[in-house]
């Protein structure tokens, strides 16, 4: 097969941008750092969708929906949150033919305006817990973007909650932490993430804690796929959120706040993708079985006939699928194609093998080709489906497991993050060895304890942390 | 029962307020002119938007995103299209600490920034018809909004496609406006629309023909729920959205738009609210079936485990629903909530009728109240919702025969206009007659052929116009 995108082990960046345009994935908008999300794109983050959100629900938070405009002052009442988003923010300074009185800003996130609500609607503990999400673009002006890592607008969901106590709010973030966002990653996405708790340097501006998500991608890059923050008393005390207890005082709320983007876009594919394009896992792909008419053939018992009942066999056998008919153009074309998009699975229907009986189904996991009875095909197809999801974790778990390596200092571990990850005692990097790494491109991007379990607070002893260059 | 809402004859927009805010359906955001939609609004929302979703990708449109932001440049190059929307535009001049170069402004609409990709996309015949939708925020400055009517941010889908003819780009513009829109709003959203063309005067900016579904509201006047566009070559040219013809030669494609949003709840409220709140109807409603537990009443055989054993069935049968055991507030307090957020059907558990054998089942259209056996609770809700999802509609198309009268001049259709809808012929008005009646609140709503049909041109003889105020 003909070459079709730049190899990865030749330009990791260029064959990402490649493989984003010639699938057809999404392009660059018109103004700097703004993307469009092409239909091949967006159905798969669709299925991100439906999957987050179900998991979101069955966490017991409602959707809802907070103004895109945000006055100024709200951003400037929590400190540390003005500071850190007051670089990306993108003014409105003009509507209605007229210059504002106060400008607003577009929201870089919803915090403020969350809190400014909250604070309304709670009145006393039997309103707590208040469990809130919602979907959504906001806006962070990047100076350097990439598509779907670093837009100037993103889409995501952020999850807004007030409880109260800190107990309840910690277990709430970390509910959401493993049962909606280290699921999906690990069974849906198929990433093998690595969960844990963000040093202070490295905390979401406001946040008392920040739990992660991080993947290695296939340069040996980490990418933060979503976060989950303890906010504590911060944002209740900017916003006055507080309640009425069982005892008849008044408190302050204790917040949370959690989100996950189109980022995860980009870190499936630059997780599972290879040289031929992009790997969809089955339980994320919108089509996972491609139903190819090779060559026209009219007429009972011909290859289109064939197809369009192997299509109805599938869909009521539950697969998700697609049947590509277009034989005016080059099968070979077509076949690129699917490559490109990682459809799981490829039927491919053509009179010759039709005539011995079979169709070819194609993996795209491993690239193999089995001519299959066509009696067979459904289960064939559903067997690939199960065994691809798991086969694509397991080949990504053992990639990060060959380009992670256990070091005892600072300088060996920025050395291995040349390559991989360094896992090495936060207590030989702490926060001055954090800045040094800094210095050379080098983040901690989590600390976990010794059994992988997920830290309450980097003063714990015996943590590992985990250093990597990142996106 | 309290009085709970202003009633509607003593002050209608007073009770659409009230209602709004009482059922917890949507609050006025900080920025003037914008919404947060609340659980209770945004739950509505989601299964209208699921509803429409599933008939547009039946009409074979796909799903992307375009960016919020659109450089002022590209607004300007369709004339009509830069002056109906200038006066509304909110304009960003600074992103990331610094003046941009050049503005932008955030989208009120995506026609130009689609047209700009289209003209990439398309290349020959075959890349015809392109068929996108988007499910996005938009902003238009509102100088008088009102909740869910006019907000300077409102949440909407907006459907883009391009054609090769004139011909098809008409069949398709129309086969939204029926099989999407008009199917969705008589038979879920139970909103009796008439389906017709606008007047020039009317017309959406920049388009060659707009269709529109426009319903009559509790207080006699018209609300716009729905249009769709034919834009004819006018931004094919405006943005060189140009193919090769099977023929050989270049041409400019047609291209259509198509939109519904938000104010499709404010719709709803108007359609179907009565003194008590508002109703839902069953096939829209997130919540169709309301168990409550009137009174504690633990252990086996009591109130709680009856209402989690009706859940159970409820849900099996298919029926979505929602438990409501909050039995530390008062009873009367949760019904008249029940009554407010409109829940198809209540179904009461307590200790009296259930040592009868009985449930209450509660039906929110006619408020009728039927102790019924236990075990026939699952076919009475079941019979309800079906019932009910015709009583509604033909409700409110009663209501709209009944104010809704046949005249033959403009004095006569504008006089009818203070209590509901004129039917006039479109010759006894005119392009003079129309402008009259603007000046004096009342607008052509549309225009019908006599057999109720919608005409392609308002040069075509014998329409009838539908003349209204409206919101």
């Amino acid at each position: 097969m003909a070459r079709v995108l730049t190899p990865r082990a030749e330009d990791f960046p260029r064959w990402y941008q490649d493989l984003i345009a010639k699938a057809k994935l999404a392009d660059n908008g018109p103004v700097r750092g703004t993307m469009v999300i092409r239909p091949a794109g967006y159905a798969i983050w669709e299925r991100m969708q439906a999957e987050m959100d179900g998991r979101i629900k069955a966490a017991g938070a409602e959707n809802a929906y907070f103004p895109l405009f945000i006055p100024e002052s709200y951003l400037k009442r929590e400190a540390e949150h003005v500071e850190g988003f007051s670089p990306e923010l993108a003014v409105v300074t003009h509507g209605g033919g007229k210059q504002l009185a106060e400008p607003v800003v577009v929201r870089p996130t919803s915090e403020t305006v969350i809190g400014e609500f909250m604070a309304k609607w709670i009145d006393s503990y039997r309103d707590l817990p208040l469990l809130l999400n919602q979907w959504a673009n906001v806006v962070r002006w990047e100076l350097r973007p990439r598509i779907f890592l670093r837009t100037s607008e993103f889409l995501w969901q952020e999850g807004h909650t007030a409880h109260a106590t800190r107990e309840d709010a910690r277990a709430y973030a970390r509910r959401i932490l493993h049962e909606a966002y280290e699921d999906l990653m690990v069974n849906v996405l198929g990433i093998p993430v690595v969960v844990g708790l963000k040093t202070a340097r490295e905390r979401f501006a406001g946040a008392t804690a920040t739990y992660t998500c991080e993947g290695m991608m296939g340069d040996g890059k980490a990418l933060q796929l979503g976060t989950s923050h303890e906010l504590g008393q911060n944002f209740a005390k900017a916003f006055d959120i507080n309640y009425s207890s069982a005892e008849g005082g008044r408190e302050h709320a204790w917040t949370t706040s959690w989100g996950t983007s189109t980022r995860m876009l980009g870190g499936l594919i630059m997780c599972h993708g290879d040289d031929n394009g992009l790997r969809v896992p089955p339980k994320l792909a919108p089509i996972q079985a491609y139903v190819m008419i090779v060559k026209d053939g009219e007429g009972p018992g011909g290859p289109a006939e064939a197809a369009q009942k192997l299509c109805d066999a599938l869909r009521d056998a539950g697969v998700r699928v697609a049947l590509d008919d277009r034989t005016d153009t080059a099968f070979g074309r077509r076949a690129v194609d699917a490559e490109l998009r990682g459809y799981p699975v490829r039927v491919e229907v053509g009179p010759r093998d039709l005539a011995a009986g079979n169709a070819v189904v194609v993996r795209r996991t491993d690239g193999s080709k089995a001519p299959t009875p066509v009696a067979d095909v459904v289960g064939a197809v559903l067997a690939a489906l199960e065994a691809d999801q798991r086969a694509l974790h397991d080949q990504a778990l053992e990639f990060r497991r060959s380009r992670t390596v256990e070091v005892s200092t600072l300088a060996e571990a920025i050395e291995a993050s040349a390559t991989g990850w360094a896992r090495v005692p936060w207590s030989a990097v702490g926060v001055e060895g954090e800045a040094e790494a800094n210095g050379q491109g080098v983040t901690v991007r989590c600390l976990v304890r010794a059994d992988g379990s997920v830290p309450d607070s980097e003063d714990e002893p015996d943590l590992v942390a985990i250093l990597a260059r990142a996106y």
